[in-house]
């Protein structure tokens, strides 16, 4: 019964045995090899998009802070939620890759942001040396509070963030979750709404350490590898990260680990919907669940061995809060949990209530 | 007859397995699972160091970088081989950490640096503020051209460094082979011979990404936790690389892996030796061969199917250059590489000449 | 009537006078001319100070930025008000000096932090390795909305920031002012209430283009020369700052000026009192009066040859705020304002009104 | 008989009193004031050039700096002569503005580049993402061994820089000395030579601390003056900069200047050749001499009040040498010198030969 995170669990076995078989036998170092370059045809084809540039890294901070990194100069603003990873669990990854640029957080609940509140603040901002420009913009779909931006408004944020001549970055740490909660292709979700540059995430939904920024407009590709290499994020043995990504996306495996995780998500709310006195504090769209327990709940769900993180965030809906005695939590489902662990949970909280 | 690199091949079958047999199960994300914590003491016990402090990232250009980022400031000049890896081969990474510090090349046969040479250097300096001043050394152990800094080599520039308040940094991407040809223990070539910190390279001799920054030095460890979150380089499932460090070290895998390396490399050099017209640039210590090749022989190799990199080196031994029509070669040999490859290459070899 | 800034006018005559004077013969450059060594001990006697060590700049934004390049990691988070200067007026200086660290802005009135503020924000703190730890404290004097620090306050703001382990900046800019509104020591406003580092500022108060860095912790002043030589910010002729500083100290001629400014600012809102529909923002205890104008007048001023800023902050008294057609600017005075002027202001706003 | 350097005595005296009379009055900050806007049309007059952009700052270094800023990516190389003020006697200072691009120096004689020598390097590159690209060469000019470029070498130098996708620097703190010793027009030695940016010098012939940054191509002036700024390099008072570059200019104050420092060298150097055992190391173009002197003529001349610098080059001419008991000094005329301490210096040296 861990729900701490999607990333407490090794790789899935697809992705594991993929290590395993393509482990043998002599291949160029540094991206030379067949599997690295045979991303690329692949995540064209997925993305329905002829030009993207593929670059595999083993964490999604350096495919974030990477990104960036070509988005933003040294003396430019990024955008994002106030309560976004980049902004508040990257140790300033994205500030060291920019060297120096500022992240600047927008307000709003479920950790979106809204087009309206984009637009009030480029509009209002008086243009002087003095102040540094804003270049970027970047959405977390899924947000930090496990929320999902429609296409829509994904399209809304784009438009707005190019009139004013910035590019978009999407943080898909939890792409695959967010695209089987909206339903739609992984282009309707990025390019096609205005998305320059996204980072790909797999480490969350079985792979083992393996990310790709995929780069949209090709003009933005052009430095990322040199700086990928300054950054020592070019495995020497590039066949590790290709092999993941490789099995990660054969035979659908990525969607089928992110229906399950979020299908198990949806099992818990529901389970917990009849849990007096619980309420969500977001409705559930992936596979993250925010509760508000009320009183002894939480020690009792710790004392039955149940695993997850205390939760705060300023960006709870209108009329929303926890009060006295209430204790907001954080649970996380992954492509590895169980029915029989749903139910153990859910059997924990009905006991105690 | 791949003898390009030592990276060219996956990784060893004990590390391999080591990452399948870890894989199951919840662990803490970031580095709390207990195989990374117990590196540590693994290392500690190795180094027989009571403080040593343990970093594990997934490339040597990330632990050399890192490493050197805590021992030179921005404005301060790092002192290395002017053929050194890290001031040829990883493209800025040393200056994009160190926030713009300079590595200054000394000269020196066989990719070493003479403690005269660096003596003279720093007796030189004009201390002036318009000048950066020397903060660090790094010293390659195996060095460019395959050679190895003896104890008391590694005693006398590490006691000329400190004399002259810089700290000493050894970049061990070839660390067991040199410990092999050397026939010391990890702590007589290291801190007891003055050495302040050490990348402690794997990938090379049987991992599949993965190297482990040592700090010897208390005080220099302390914020490199805070560099390598923000560089991206603390892994979410920190297990990938505790598996791979801690199968590499156990039951001395790692030196037999080298031990084989290396002994793979004196057969080439024996047979070689027979070649007319055939030299070795410099003796073979560990596990890279450097022949002059005579006229003809290169193409006859390679169309026999050998793959290895042409080289070429300012510090070549006082006296030998490479003549017209002769051509330079680098060979390296692996922990996988085989007496079937090594006779194969020789039968080439002796049928061109 | 030009109450945009005190940066609109040029030096006052003994500072002009002083570079004139010392214009001929020949001096070491760099710094070593008699004039700039001269600085150290007049700044020590001063601030009561035996080892505080002094560094001229020609500019308020070089010298805030190369004392937080001193105090604050590229990996750290320095603390300052929300609206400060650092934050919002500088292009990102901090964060391009100091390599990437990053600010974090606190709210309160006035421009200024309560102790319980900062006692709040470091005590609820989670220190993890993805968080930015907290490394400085910068405060300015006068604050953004002029609001001065009393020594108290000072005293109490640096204890718990040492308590935790930040050193504690103060941004002087019109550090004259702010001194002659407390009527204090130099001493006594800086490092005997916990200033670890002040950017003593000139320009604004007689100066053309002069400012000092004076540190009070010798282990924080180690690095600053060969940051400063780094920047561009040693001038090779530097008898050009060290003339204008030797003046601006000379017979309390700086206290004279921020006495004046100070004086007709208290005079201008006298007379601003008594225009019915008028009030002021904040009192006034220096040089910067922020009057929140009726319908109507703004527009009467500026015919009539008034010259300064809108103003707009989020630091407003609980209670106060900017009504429908009201408006709110700002006045700064000099040690250049002449009574004459801020009669002329008067006469048009009581004729307006 | 101060012959250290030309920035060791003040300004000008056109110069000086251009500060003076500027100094009253209003003036908006920031170089929004009508003295810093006239820069502009003067400067495109000047250089013949219908676009350029001009960025004031008060130091060589900050100038050099900020120009490689916007010209070289943080990943990138930049070219420049072994000896080069940028290479040896900035602190770093290109490193700290282009976030850690390494300068690369190239060897020649008499501190310059042969185009042979350029062309060879960028043609025999390896271009491999390990290895940092080339992006800009900086040419000096004079060189730090006083010599000029003429306009066919800048032009050639231009035209391989440019062929290979590189932009070219010229750091002109010398620029009129140079200019004169050509005879040619500014345009002539820039931007008609294929020049993209220039550090345009004037604290070392007359100004007190001001030089321009010329860019001629209007893309690469874009950023330049947020990075300005962010460096503290736009002073508040921009009358004081700007003051001093009309007196420079007007009237060809600049012209006369360095026609003067320069006819002062050429006497010495005339003088010098009669001194028995006394040759100079390279021929004078500028105002700069590099005699090579007898032995006991250095101490002579000290003792007789002489002030100059030690001197020391790998750049001096094929077969030239300091010989055992020779000691190689350099002397600087600026502006200033005077006929009598020519006449001082050469009879010092007459008497002690």
């Amino acid at each position: 019964m861990n729900f701490a995170s999607d990333n407490v669990v090794g790789a899935s076995a697809p992705v594991l045995e993929a290590i395993v078989r393509h482990n043998g036998g002599a291949m160029p170092a540094y991206g030379a090899d067949p599997l690295t370059l045979g991303l690329t045809p692949r995540f064209r084809t997925l993305f329905e998009h002829p030009d993207l540039a593929v670059f595999p890294v083993a964490t999604g901070t350096a495919a974030n802070a990477l990104a960036l990194s070509v988005m933003v100069p040294p003396f430019g603003l990024c955008l994002c939620h106030e309560e976004a990873h980049v902004m508040e669990d990257e140790c300033g990854a994205p500030e060291f890759y920019t060297h120096g640029a500022k992240l600047h957080g927008l307000p709003g609940p479920g950790g979106k942001i809204a087009p309206d509140t984009l637009d009030g603040f480029l509009s209002g901002l008086t243009r002087h040396v003095k102040q540094m420009p804003p270049r970027a913009l970047t959405l977390s779909q899924l947000t930090e509070s496990g929320q999902v931006y429609t296409v829509e408004e994904i399209s809304a944020l784009s438009r707005i963030a190019h009139a004013h001549g910035l590019t978009v970055h999407m943080d898909g740490a939890r792409f695959a979750n967010a695209l089987q909660a909206l339903g739609c292709s992984p282009a309707e979700m990025t390019w096609r709404a205005g998305i320059d540059i996204l980072s790909f995430g797999a480490s969350k939904n079985g792979a083992l350490a393996a990310e790709a920024i995929l780069v949209f407009r090709s003009d933005l590709a052009e430095t990322l590898e040199f700086r990928r290499k300054r950054a020592g994020h070019i495995l020497s043995k590039g066949r590790f990260l290709a092999a993941q990504l490789d099995a990660y996306l054969a035979d659908d495996h990525w969607l089928a680990n992110a229906a399950h995780a979020n299908r198990m998500a949806a099992r818990l709310a529901a389970g917990l919907a009849e849990i007096p006195g619980l309420r969500l504090a977001w409705p559930v769209r992936g596979n993250e669940l925010f509760p508000i327990l009320p009183a002894g709940l939480d020690e009792a769900l710790r004392r039955g061995g149940a695993v997850y993180y205390d939760w705060a965030s300023r960006s709870l809906p209108a009329g929303e809060m926890v009060r006295e005695g209430e204790r907001m939590i954080r649970l996380i489902t992954a492509f590895s949990t169980t029915e029989a662990e749903v139910e153990e949970f859910l059997g924990l909280a009905r006991r105690a209530a």
